[in-house]
């Protein structure tokens, strides 16, 4: 269970300020604080109010790598700024993301290729939304499947996210989001990865940390292999790396919790 | 998610001695502190070293009656003692448990039926053990669900127990017992319901809550109904709340914590 820590993003207002006053520590603090709490990736996400937004993705990259060799979730819709941020980047990073239309199929896996970076592909195109059921969502899924042989990106780097809607808006997505994670894994072999915003599921609701960890146990029990999430939350990680010993993933010894973070799967 | 409560067990020292002592206080508040945390059931057993355990089932069955009217869950591998014991119960019971063994499912489902109660079957013989794969447990899963048809149990009355074993010990056995509870539900319609002793996982295990609420949550994505677990444990029952807002149990509120306990499922 990879998690890709969430915490670097201009959503938060600790981040927004510091890119607007290209104040390092706040960032680089973070980037440390995520990275020896387990996160095997960390998201970096200017946020939607930066000024220069391309400007402020190279910064926060560079910021980051001063500190830290996690590699880096490049999170963006805008993906000349994704691709100026891979010509950055020291190790191999992760797309975040692309959805399964064709004409962004075609910009996004070619420079994954390119970059050697992994792609989050949605399964989700601007046509169909959030379909809600797994048998609406599959099709979706087989378009980035068939991409990724299409255009050569080796399938264990393409991370699929099935969705997931909020708990008080979409209650009824969330088993077909399992169903749909447990045929993924079917479509190829081997299989692509998985992965989810999992925060997503507690928006504007009350006990976000409790709903947000026992969704991702949930979606581990149906084969989640990552999650973008806050490493930052103790319980959640106790929690992913339970659920990884119990899903045999890791041989069981007593300190199974501080191993999961000691490793940052 | 029907909760039933472990703790009025003569393996526990409080317990144990309430009995041999005809102490009263000590069962009748841990009936009522179960009740209050959520328990739908109260579990009753004497325990291995009651001297007389038939004398002591039937007074503790009466003991706790006095103060709560929590149905009661019949825990004893003597059929004998379980028979006494239902005639003394206010309300339906469960018969906790029934191997998959012939001579005993004819002793144990006329018995239910006659007493009006519900039965847990296990999903294991005296010749089978706890056998590892799925499929070979849905065999004797079936064994049973035909046996509530063959002596007109109600099929939502049995509660068919795939079985899981200390984590440390099997752990290879966890996603075994995920695919047998997902396949108990296509055994009959109306499907049988679902049990498991659910503390078996973390026997002599480090961080055996966080094991234990971890494995509930795996179960009940896979459509669990109800487990023998530690009431008194807030953490877990927060955990089953929570799922069951996930798996579409419940309508989502934000006090659907507080409102799982109220309901008593």
């Amino acid at each position: 269970m990879e998690i890709i820590g969430e915490r670097i993003n201009g959503m938060f207002k600790d981040i927004r300020e510091a890119i607007k006053n290209k104040d390092k520590k706040p960032v680089q603090d973070m980037a440390i604080k995520q990275t020896e709490n387990g996160a095997a990736w960390l998201d970096i996400n200017t946020g939607p109010s930066a000024e220069n937004p391309m400007e402020a993705m190279k910064w926060l990259i560079t910021t980051v790598q001063e500190v830290v060799d996690t590699p880096l979730s490049l999170d963006s819709t805008n993906y000349d700024i994704i691709e100026e941020g891979l010509k950055l980047c020291k190790r191999p990073a992760l797309i975040n993301s692309c959805h399964a239309d064709r004409y962004k199929i075609e910009r996004v896996f070619p420079m994954a290729v390119k970059y050697n970076a992994k792609v989050i592909g949605l399964a989700m195109s601007e046509t169909s939304g959030i379909p809600k059921t797994a048998d609406a969502r599959l099709p979706l899924a087989m378009e980035l499947v068939a991409a990724a042989d299409e255009f050569g990106l080796p399938m264990e780097d393409l991370y699929i996210d099935p969705l997931i809607l909020p708990v008080n808006v979409g209650q009824d997505y969330v088993i077909e989001s399992l169903e749909t994670l447990r045929q993924i894994k079917t479509l190829a072999d081997p299989a692509p990865k998985t992965t989810v915003g999992l925060s997503n599921i507690s928006q504007r609701c009350q006990n976000r940390k409790l709903l947000n960890r026992t969704m991702l146990v949930m979606l581990m029990a149906y084969g989640l292999d990552s999650a973008i999430a806050d490493a930052n939350d103790d319980d959640l990680m106790a929690a992913a790396a339970t659920a990884r010993v119990l899903m045999n993933k890791e041989i069981y010894c007593d300190s199974f919790v501080e191993l999961y973070k000691s490793k940052r799967y």
